[in-house]
């Protein structure tokens, strides 16, 4: 049974990762005969957001706290990720993709990344085992990895960062999937284009059926 | 298009909505051709949980700013909620609707009920909406409607609790649902059995179509 690492950064939309993508996500690996283990990394949250105020919190959260919540409590920390353990990885978005793991939000294309993340990711892609990004994750994937093909839907503004960072964008409608085979990157809009549930549950469930077949060949 | 209330009490499975029922219930809502609208009451959570240590914590939360989290922001406060405008509710389960919902966790079979709680169950009720209640939610149900027949899966324990309030148990596997025609309630155990997330999906899925076929009846 392939095993498929899920990198959370917190549990909400608006300073985690989107909370439904995950689980959409978490819920196409099982049932394309897959399973999951999820990661988060040591740390504090860069930002906290009221989600009914849709304003800054001055509350203090951790990333791996939160992403248990997503993870029901089995999560681990994304320091104790071994490559030769997983076959590939995805990443869900939500501000937390684009705020905790690198700082893309407040940053630009001149943003950092969390070290444990930048780890990972380039390890992953040195061994040749599929990175899945969804909705806004694929943005941070250009910034450590540079030369790839990836598509967040079709917002020129990110399109024009994600250029700026040395990566390849491919405008994609709802639920359609890019796919970079030289590089194993699949990415999918989500609710970067997507407006309800079944239509990202869509958009994940093709993301992980891409993966899955990457996997067989 | 059937429109469907979907009533949280935080986010997370050990302090407030069990984050995969929530969600596979409004995705089974919007895959069936209903829509969703979340709700929470007013108030802080009774408990705030750190899922990873397992361990209460000192923060204070509120259900609605943490249920947000699962509703991306679309949420109303159950205060306003008004039984004419919704043909049914759904309650997920998580430590939430024991804990915040009313105070069984705490108080066993004695248990308050929010009082804005209290007074939706039993408007949909006098109406004959149907009521949906996941994993340990019923118990709540049980103890604002008392003679109603539900199920939690199997376990003893909370079953003599739900019999002390003067309801019914009807033990069910994992996937079954409990249907109470007279009451229109629907009941169905998902992670009280379920032991991973696929199955909880066809536990709150195979509970959403029962819910479809009575609101056509």
């Amino acid at each position: 049974m392939k095993k498929i690492a899920v990198l959370l950064s917190g549990c909400g939309v608006m300073d985690g990762s989107e909370i439904h993508e995950a689980v959409t996500a978490m819920l196409a690996i099982e049932q394309q005969g897959a399973c999951y283990k999820c990661f988060a990394p040591q740390g504090e949250q860069n930002v906290v957001t009221n989600h009914i105020l849709k304003q800054p919190s001055q509350e203090r959260r951790t990333m791996p706290a939160e992403a248990a919540r997503i993870a029901r409590g089995d999560i681990a920390l994304l320091s104790s990720f071994d490559v030769d353990n997983y076959d590939a990885i995805v990443i869900p978005g939500g501000m937390g993709a684009i705020a905790n793991l690198c700082t893309f939000a407040m940053n630009g294309s001149n943003c950092s990344v969390h070290p444990d993340v930048e780890r990972v990711i380039k390890e992953m892609h040195n061994v040749g085992k599929p990175i899945v990004g969804l909705c806004i994750a694929p943005v941070l994937l250009v910034r450590i990895l540079k030369n790839i093909l990836v598509t967040v839907g079709n917002d020129s503004e990110t399109i024009g960062a994600i250029k700026q960072m040395g990566g390849e964008h491919q405008v994609c409608n709802a639920a359609e999937v890019c796919i970079d085979k030289k590089n194993k990157i699949i990415t999918t809009p989500c609710y970067m284009l997507d407006k309800c549930l079944k239509d990202v549950a869509m958009s994940t469930s093709n993301a992980i059926k891409t993966l899955m077949s990457m996997l067989k060949e």
